[in-house]
């Protein structure tokens, strides 16, 4: 399997399975001398554990990360960043029933097809745990990106859809309901559904938004690497996301460019923002905005028909503790992605001039 | 600038500005033996050229691809593939007028900012005449995958929308009208639409609409690189791109799991396709479909007031010979890096077994 | 810190210092479905780690490695194989008094300089210690290429050299004697000659050969990455190496063409094989054959006058537990890389044909 | 094919045969703002070409590079720099006779192996040809890199070596004679050496050697692609090398750490430099120097016994227009593969710091 590698100079590679003894990663190419804060990477893995509240899944994983190199003093020292996060509520039984069967819209079949064997406990590699990796270098790029605020947050569930645009809202309030929503009565809302959703033996699907401001001009290399592309790439790489908007989006295939331009104030901003702080790939300055949108999780605890490895259709009964809808638990993935992508770009940028 | 690069294993690198001598390219990755139809490339490169109907640029190029290595008595041999396409219709005059200036909503301020220079002649490197090159080597893995068939087209203009699934359109009337959309009605709605938008000295955006048929199970690796990952890099990369989402896309966000499950037959295809032919990343065998948002293009016909590269308000008028909607050019460059895709994932896909 | 990836598709990414939690790292790329020896590869593992005999250092480490995911039912899955020895034996006391010094001829200032910090514990990331992560990914290497026979044996100490060509010798004896020296005799005066050296508080150099059979026809990318630039890269990066030679190396540039050419038999096979199996960087399916030069061991039981950060000249006396001489523990690092980058070309030549 | 590019951020991605329409490459990440002299390319280009002197091989090509991109107003402006040097004249006739014939010591026979094809003509891919896009490329590294002096030199014909160290030496001696010697007196055996070894239909092989001057503290990835490591590989990819030493190099292996280390001078240079300017795989200022061994020209004028593509033994007369020695053209291509080195090291060493 290739591409367990995420960024060029900031790079995280990744590993681990959901029932092995631990996932874990490298982090490599971060700069020397960064102070790093250890409780605030912890603090994105619990915004990411399960168990967290009620609208989640109830499984319990104390996702405690141990670094093993790259850090003395509390300091990173440049060197590459070891790090495991052991895996220690591994209930593999609860995959037993589905040794032989091929989950619907899981890539149970796909592995078993491309890699003639699967690891079946958990989804293997293809769990959405592989993220836990993601937050702890996400969270280390924020801290070497120290000036630079990452900003998730949940704007649909299902149907349910915030009506206004980021900056109307107070983003301190995001963490203040089990949803991750910056609109308080939105949050309730949703999170009533989500309850109901889950009663229903059945699960829903979402949006998060991602806001990043006080970005620096320049980052993004226009070509196939361009900003946007990096950042679609890493949310779609993120599991259950279908699609992926930055800016006026999917909209500004319907607008005109006389309506569309984002025209000049003579300080170099923009009177609007359609461009969604990227212009030809790369940072203009401004705040850079963007929507992710996430299916609903496969697994439902209803009964489905599908089939088994030898082909024979099978009756199926959903079990295990899984999430009714992911969104909420992926606010911080979204953030770490989009850090990673700019660590990268930023160390990439020094090297562009004489 | 780093990010010239398109791929791991079928891999492209791409040079050339849009008033230089030559753009082009080095294919390297290309099997041994794959018999080159150079009148095909030379077909598609003709789709996407300027000047082909009433409805896109009226600039006259050529295009006419020149290979220089790596194809030997109509054969690949394996070794890198380097072509050109001389630039022979250049008015770098056009562009005098803008020398200091910045266009609104264009790459323009940010490249003089990251480079401490520009290129002014035509967009530079940040100019869509890149794509050229793309659809070449795009052109090329289409032969290297000649089971697969790729097919793009346009499902949208400003307002106008397809409103019928792919299933619904026969593929043969795509390039039966100017706009390349396989619904007649519609595409004389939208080459309407076109060339009033044009006689307003305006741009309207766009969407387009990608199918791949026949793609064998397994194609995709499952963490940062999934399959659907790769190939929204690959949209998100071409210029003028908002948004990019496949399968169910953002409608699947506001679905449940218990209908949005794609159940198996026991033939081990699916009974229905919201996941778009990938699962877990991989091809599961099933056609992949994915739509591309394209804004309006940012050059009109109308003045704007911008600023130059002293910070001073000035007005500007648009001149030289630009796309009124750049929907019906974009559509071989969609299928191009489709297949670059497609291309490299093939290849990666050989290393998994033992 | 980029570089702690080796290779392109079988890829060993490497983290750890010598006196942090840990060493270890991840495997990308190994094929599904490989059986795998954990006891081999602790064989290994125990043939590079100190303590294992008198001439070599005295410091104690069990260097057991510990497997966190890519193994299930003791087969390759596919995906990525992390992994980590833990640091057991530290004595980072040791190295309290060269905490502001710079040991000549260690990586000690240029660490300073370049990273502006040092972890001054044990060398840090520039201690040897690192290269235990090579020997597990190599062992993992050589399980895939079960075939291909990778013999590496000390060919000098010192002054003291091998006479004979490795067809003389029989490769069993190579560990029944701590130098890993073929000729019994030439072992012998080795070990007297390594004692002696190390009662003087001194340390000597060495060189190691490496003869790799039965490899198939086809392996190594033409260009750049020739097999011979690869394995040359893999042998340089290990610490202390100064020269690498493969096939008639240095002494073939004193040879005249008549005499070098090896001529064809007619089974495709040559009569000699100056080459030492490799023709235009691709393996030809004879005996590849290289040598590896070792200097001495920076670090001496001896005073020596260096300086200290502050640019002032200190006497140094060497203290803690090192090796007089580091080729008999190098052995199988030099199997391990050869093994490294064997198993990646065989992967990327499974992409060279249609 | 694989392994066409050179470099991660400063990088050369290579294309071309030796009698197809051109050779070239795409220079990808040299910064902007680098004033480019054209004629000091050239002059690089013109010390490689064939028919510079009686004692290379009289074909006559003009190796006249062409830029396509990257270069504007004599100065780069970040984006890709494309060049092509047209092939013009091949006389593809001298190889009609080996079209089904393996020449010994030649990549003939392995190449059909591997790729079921073969370019017959001059040694298609696998042509010294090739190393003409290095040197341009190596040549603008050099002017990115101007502070710092490269310089390559023949210091061994055969057995006729020079027996002084390179300060010794007056550099500029070098272009004097056509062997590029920096000993006139051994210039002029040489010289004689290989005329006569020409009469005899022969070859003879050679060594180069190489000084880096003025190089700043820092550069070097310290793991696997330490300075060395990425030196010796770049060296090794060249066509003919056998070995490569730096610093104290196999004599090292001899030596004892006593005598070996470079004690430290209070500025922090070092009173030695058996480490060739390179500790722990990074530069430490002073000066860095190496050697690189070329086996004889395996195409001599000779009547010679091997197969062709049927395993049947024939006999193959020596035709076409070859060098009797390879170093004299060799010494641009070992400066510009350095420099291409340094200046990829340069820029990732813009990363390593907070």
């Amino acid at each position: 399997m290739s591409g367990n590698k995420f960024g060029n100079l900031f790079q995280l590679t990744s590993f681990g399975e959901s029932h092995g003894p631990a996932i874990g990663g490298v982090i490599e190419g971060c700069p020397s001398g960064i102070v790093i804060d250890i409780e605030a990477i912890q603090r994105d893995l619990d915004r990411r554990k399960p168990g967290q509240s009620a609208i989640v899944t109830q499984r319990k994983e104390a996702d405690e990360v141990q670094f093993f190199s790259g850090i003395f003093d509390r300091k990173t020292t440049g060197v590459p960043i070891g790090f495991a996060i052991f895996n220690t509520n591994q209930k593999s039984r609860d995959y037993d029933h589905i040794k032989d069967q091929y989950r619907p819209s899981h890539a149970d079949k796909v592995y078993d097809d491309k890699y003639g064997v699967r690891d079946y406990r958990g989804g293997g590699r293809s769990s959405a745990r592989e993220t836990a990796s993601r937050v702890v270098a996400g969270a280390i790029a924020k801290q070497f990106l120290s000036d630079i605020k990452f900003t998730a947050y949940v704007s649909a569930v299902g149907e349910i859809e915030l009506d206004k645009p980021y900056q109307s809202f107070d983003f301190n309030t995001i963490e203040q309901n089990p949803v991750r929503c910056p609109d308080p009565q939105k949050a309730i809302e949703m999170e009533e559904y989500i309850k109901q959703i889950r009663k229903e033996g059945d699960t829903v699907g979402g949006i998060i938004s991602c806001v990043i401001q006080n970005v620096p001009v320049g980052l993004g290399e226009p070509v196939f690497n361009k900003l946007h592309a990096e950042l679609g790439k890493a949310m779609l790489s993120i599991n259950a996301v279908k699609g992926f908007e930055y800016g006026s989006g999917f909209a500004g295939a319907k607008d005109r460019g006389s309506n569309h331009n984002d025209l000049y104030n003579t300080d170099g901003t923009t009177q609007t923002n359609q461009s969604g702080g990227i212009q030809g790939g790369i940072s203009n300055g401004m705040d850079i905005y963007f929507k992710v949108a996430f299916k609903p999780v496969a697994t439902i605890m209803q009964s489905q028909t599908t089939i088994n490895n030898k082909g024979e259709s099978v009756e199926m009964q959903g079990k295990g503790r899984h999430d009714p809808c992911v969104v909420p638990r992926a606010v911080p993935i979204v953030e770490a992605m989009a850090a990673l992508v700019l660590a990268d770009l930023t160390l990439l940028n020094r090297a562009v001039k004489k």
